[in-house]
Parts: C-alpha cells; sequence; structure tokens
C-alpha cells in the first residue's frame, strides 16, 4: 500500500513486534492516523515515558524507575539473597514475580547466545554475572532460560563459568502445565514428565 | 502484571488498537522496552512525524501531508470530477487506490453511524458532502461502505441525502471474491452474486 513516510515508518517499526505481521501493523497504524480520541498522543508520551523513565538495574539488568537507583529486588532486604535466578529479558522478571512464589534475587542475560544473529558470550551480562558470584553469599543459580537451543548453549556456558565453584545449578521443573492433562501434551513434555515424576 | 506506570499506559493504548489483545499489547511493549536496536526511539520517531505531518485534506477527507494542502485527489486535474466514491474512514481511500482503477475523487464520512457509540448524523462528514453535492459537478456517489447494520444505516442515510437530484447512486458489486469458489462461498454471498449474475 503506498502511503506517506512517517506512516511507512511506523508500519515498519509495527512489523518488528513480536507476533505482528504487515497487515496487523498496517492496521494498527491505520487506526492511529484515524482515530480521534487522542489515542495516537496518548500512546507517544507513554513511549516516550518508557524511553526516559525506565532504565535497567545497573546490578541484575531487571527493569527499574531511571530515578530510583539499583532496583527494588536488589534493594529489597526481606529476599534471599542466596538465590540467583538467571533469566534472558527484563520481562521473564516480571512473569516470575507475577506467578509468586520466588523471593530470591534476579540476574538478566539481555539475550542468549546466537550466531544466527552474531550475539556471542561478550553481548551477554555474564562478565556482571561473575562478578556478582564472587561478591554475594550466592548458593544457589536458577537457570530460568527458554527451552530452545540457543537458550541451551547459553546454559551450558553458564554451568562451564560455575564449574569448580561450590554453587548448586539447577533450573524449574519441566512437566505437564497447569491445566492441561496427558491427552494434550506434546511426547517431548510428557517423556520429561515422566522422567520427573514426584511422590504422590 | 504489575509493572511500571509508562509501561501500563503504553500497554493500555496497544490495547485499544485493532486485532490487539492485552496479552500482545503487553508482549510488544516488552519488546520496546528491551529491545537494544533502537526500536523504541524509531516508533517514537516515526509516530511524532504520523502525528505531525499527516492530516486529513480539509476537502474529501482522505489523509494528507499537512504541507501540501488539499490532497492529490482534490487536486489531480486528470481524475474525473463527475465521480463521488464515499467510504468510511481515510484507510479505505487508500486501500482502494491500491487496488487501482478507480479515477474519480472521494469523500471520507470519518465514521458510520453508531447509536451505540453516540455516533450521529452530525459526527460524521455530511454537511461538506452536501455542500460538495451542490458545488461540484458530481454525477454518480459510489458508496463504497462496509457490510454492516450501521453502515447500512449510513448508506440509507446518503441515499436520503440525495432524493430529489439527478445524482446517480451505486455501490460496488456484491460476489464472489476473487481466488474463490462456490464452495467456500457463504450463503449470503453466493445468493446475492447469483442474484446479480452477469453476461458472459
Amino acid at each position: 500500500m503506498r502511503t506517506f513516510p512517517p506512516l511507512d515508518k511506523a508500519i515498519a517499526c509495527f512489523s518488528k513486534l513480536p507476533g505482528i505481521g504487515r497487515r496487523s501493523a498496517e492496521r494498527m497504524a491505520m487506526k492511529l492516523v484515524s482515530d480521534q480520541t487522542g489515542l495516537l498522543k496518548d500512546l507517544i508520551t507513554s513511549l516516550q515515558g518508557v524511553d526516559e523513565k525506565i532504565g535497567c538495574c545497573s546490578r541484575c539488568g531487571a527493569l527499574t524507575s531511571r530515578d530510583e537507583g539499583p532496583c527494588r529486588f536488589c534493594t529489597d532486604a526481606t529476599r534471599d539473597g542466596s538465590l540467583l535466578c538467571v533469566v534472558e529479558e527484563p520481562s521473564d522478571v516480571l512473569q516470575i514475580e507475577n506467578a509468586g512464589g520466588y523471593r530470591g534475587r534476579y540476574h538478566v542475560l539481555r539475550g542468549k547466545l546466537s550466531p544466527m544473529l552474531g550475539i556471542g558470550a561478550d553481548q551477554l551480562r555474564l562478565e556482571p554475572l561473575a562478578l556478582r558470584l564472587k561478591s554475594e553469599p550466592i548458593k544457589e543459580v536458577i537457570l530460568a532460560l527458554n527451552a530452545d537451543v540457543e537458550s541451551d548453549a547459553t546454559a551450558s556456558m553458564i554451568r562451564d563459568l560455575l564449574a569448580g565453584t561450590a554453587v548448586k545449578l539447577t533450573r524449574p521443573a519441566m512437566g505437564i502445565p497447569a491445566g492441561s492433562g496427558i491427552a494434550y501434551s506434546d511426547a517431548v513434555t510428557l517423556a520429561r514428565a515422566i522422567g520427573s515424576r514426584q511422590p504422590f
């Protein structure tokens, strides 16, 4: 569709967001340009707020308000400093917090090894992780990474980093998701769930 | 998910876009806040460009660059001024232009009658339409509106507006879409297509 340069640019930006194809991006941009309720201005203001006010904690890499300094997870004294949960993205921290139950600290890698995208070990926040392992009383590292080849390679690298230390390395249990059942599980999930069966 | 005020606001704005649910909006906002390639800044710049540089033509209501004055459809002397295509949204003009073949002018209503949303006749661009019908040499009005109850009510109102004038009122043909067939057509479409059958 031939449109206008700023509109084309907005469509191109929207297309880069997860789950948004060319057609959805066009519909979103068209809605914003036709809308008469001030949605476009609201979106601009909120994105500027995100850009200006939200940053990443210098220690753990989780999202934080820029004017707050280290994040609430790093500064909360009631959290268990011996437990460190390593995740790929800042959004993963919010997901885990939302689930509730975890009261340790976090470390965000900001990515995973990906030779395809040219992301090597030095682009990830591994050096800060090594420093924290030396300076903080960490006894257990939980690798809450995703379940693909790149994440597995990243997990292996962290295992090598921890080799020779007394730090315990764990990962979240794999198994049948809540609300699902045997009939809906794929073969790999089911095999893993049976392999890691637990006392009833 | 508990996040940060500007991020929450951005998620709320994204949720209002067509086809975007709460979960998609969260994923989009999270991608923007974690992204390290400058996507957030690019999106802000392009949306500001849309806000500042794209407006609606004062005559026909189609999208136009603010610094250009009346739009390219209104000023193009090679277009047939006796033919006026009435559409609901500025994006419909781009869709029809993209399809090619139409060389008349446009008139954008910017909406349709919707008692549910409190949109009455005075919120639509009907008065400019009446003025154009008086001042321009329009011989045929093509009602390229959507196929729902509100659009039908809007079409009826325009028919009333044209009552007593010599202007011909038409609407695009309804029938089996290109690339489809009898087996894939719903009953209403098929009945209309057979009803409006054409010489072969």
